[in-house]
């Protein structure tokens, strides 16, 4: 090891997201300072999240341009200089979009036994642990309820809908295209799926959703989330997961009945990220690891070969061409 | 009782409510059928919500062009054909705004023992209901905790800042006018009060809720419940009571920030209206009760005089002329 490949956000996007926003470099390999571990980076997940960190600080410091991008990651220790982490051990952290990234070792933690190693980035990742925290921990679903997910075939939606038909709801996917949306009914069980690029919102969701609305899982705000307040029945929960339809045109404006909607339906609205519950995790883990295990739920995840090819996966993502979690491989998987 | 003045919707407004919008008639008091009791009209309780029902169904049926103004009121029964109530009993219900109202029995419920009759439409009627729930029902506030309240000279955003107060929150209203907000410090004890009409909400907001905002109570709606959001702590809650602002020139947006800072402050929106607790009811009435006889919550009530002067006191209601409860004095208190 002699160079760190690194993607730098080379500028801040103000509208769209292109590859001009980013650089590659050949950079060093970091020191290993007292107290750190060096980590080879073996798979970084692409998440919607990564461009929202460009808007702005969120739930964590703002990607600031010149700065390696931001991004987690499953890697290999390499190098120690700490007794918490020994060579070998597998971790994961935030060690951005580059080959090598020296860490504190309390910013690292290691993965499971559990193999494939991409399972730590969807099912038992990011992505199950999102949709599991934001469907049951946040506020449940009783059989005979209609759960409506955006994003339906995404790293999350495609998650939330299949346990929502494990718990016996009524589960309708959003989702663009005919393809997309044939492909979350046939191949992963929701009951239906509303095209938003080639049918009507309002007449669909009265359509595929006769009895109205109970859980709305909401990936991307916008239009969508306007359409589904409408739908909501009385008492109706919104799961706020994330605003993708925002992060590369922010819309300078809100969506019609909030909060008027909210009253008249009396619907409770809650934003969460997936960090948010640590003491439901292991819960989660086992439910997901299980679910996985016997096939109730599919696992579909979407990996992009090359740290290279990093700007061009999360363009694609934001995009919605991605079906299952996504992420980029950086390197081979530890012996 | 030979007449019974009504006040019908005449024409549903399309944009600001008017005089233009009423028609007072001479009706026929009317007959009273088998179960029904026939309620003399006292004391109608004017609101925001009336204006509400004008512009569709909401959480009750519309009021349609043509029928007696919905209304609220609290009368005394004097005829009955109906063994659950005699006459002279006081008796509150959905009289609408006429003199006298034939009542299934069971569409109106006696008003308890304490007077004056005016505090069962205030701090122990829909007023008082209404600010206990949505805000200790809903979510709580702790000690130390900021609470933003909008509204804050209203029936129930000053009751609303009280409570807060008597929890030892730190408490700021946002008002009209620099008299109602010097008002809502002076009189009703609030720490501070934005006057939204001659500041800029952000810099107020940022100045008077140095620590931000832990429960933002939100009667209005609008550019304020879009500054709130940026004002917002982590975790925070807001309490969706009403869209004052949207009912007379409905916003064809809502609030920017939708759903983008209710994920990344992982916030909780809930809507909710006065009835929906009545397993809290009592305990609502009992601490409003023993607060007002120990004057730590001060009553303010606004009663204005002859039901032909209800339109006028709801279009002042919607401009903001009103300090607390509202409400029109149809005619004397029973015996």
């Amino acid at each position: 090891m002699t160079t760190n490949t690194q993607v730098l956000l080379a500028e801040t996007p103000r509208g769209k997201l292109d590859e001009s926003h980013f650089e590659i470099r050949a950079g060093d390999v970091p020191p290993v300072a007292d107290g750190q571990v060096l980590v080879r980076n073996v798979l970084l997940s692409i998440d919607a999240a990564n461009r929202a960190w460009m808007q702005g600080a969120t739930y964590k410091s703002a990607v600031e341009a010149g700065q390696v991008m931001h991004g987690y990651a499953i890697g290999e220790v390499v190098d120690t200089n700490s007794p918490a982490h020994s060579v070998g051990d597998v971790v994961a952290g935030e060690l951005g979009w580059q080959e090598y990234a020296a860490m504190d070792a309390a910013q690292v933690r290691p993965v499971g036994d559990h193999r494939p190693l991409t399972h730590h980035h969807s099912v038992l990742g990011i992505a199950g642990i999102t949709a599991y925290h934001g469907l049951l921990t946040l506020f449940g679903i009783d059989e005979g309820e209609t759960l409506l997910v955006s994003a339906a075939a995404g790293s999350v939606g495609s998650l939330v809908g299949q346990i929502g038909k494990i718990k016996g709801a009524h589960v309708v996917g959003i989702a663009g295209g005919p393809e997309k949306c044939a492909w979350v009914v046939d191949e992963l069980g929701f009951d239906a799926c509303i095209d938003y690029k080639n049918e009507r919102l309002s007449a669909a969701l009265r359509e595929r959703c006769p009895d109205g609305v109970d859980v709305y899982f909401d990936n991307v705000g916008g239009p969508i989330l306007e359409a589904a307040l409408f739908a909501m029945n009385l008492h109706g929960r919104i799961s706020c997961c994330g605003a993708v339809s925002q992060y590369d045109s922010p819309s300078p404006t809100g969506p019609r009945g909030v909060p008027g909607l909210i009253v008249t339906k009396r619907l409770t609205l809650r934003g969460f990220i997936a960090m948010d519950f640590p003491e439901h995790d292991a819960a989660a883990i086992a439910d997901l690891g299980a679910w996985a295990a016997s096939g109730q739920l599919q696992v579909v995840e979407d990996v992009v070969g090359g740290l290279e090819h990093a700007p061009q996966a999360l363009i694609g993502l934001l995009a919605g061409e991605n079906r299952g979690k996504r992420m980029v491989r950086v390197g081979p998987d530890p012996a």
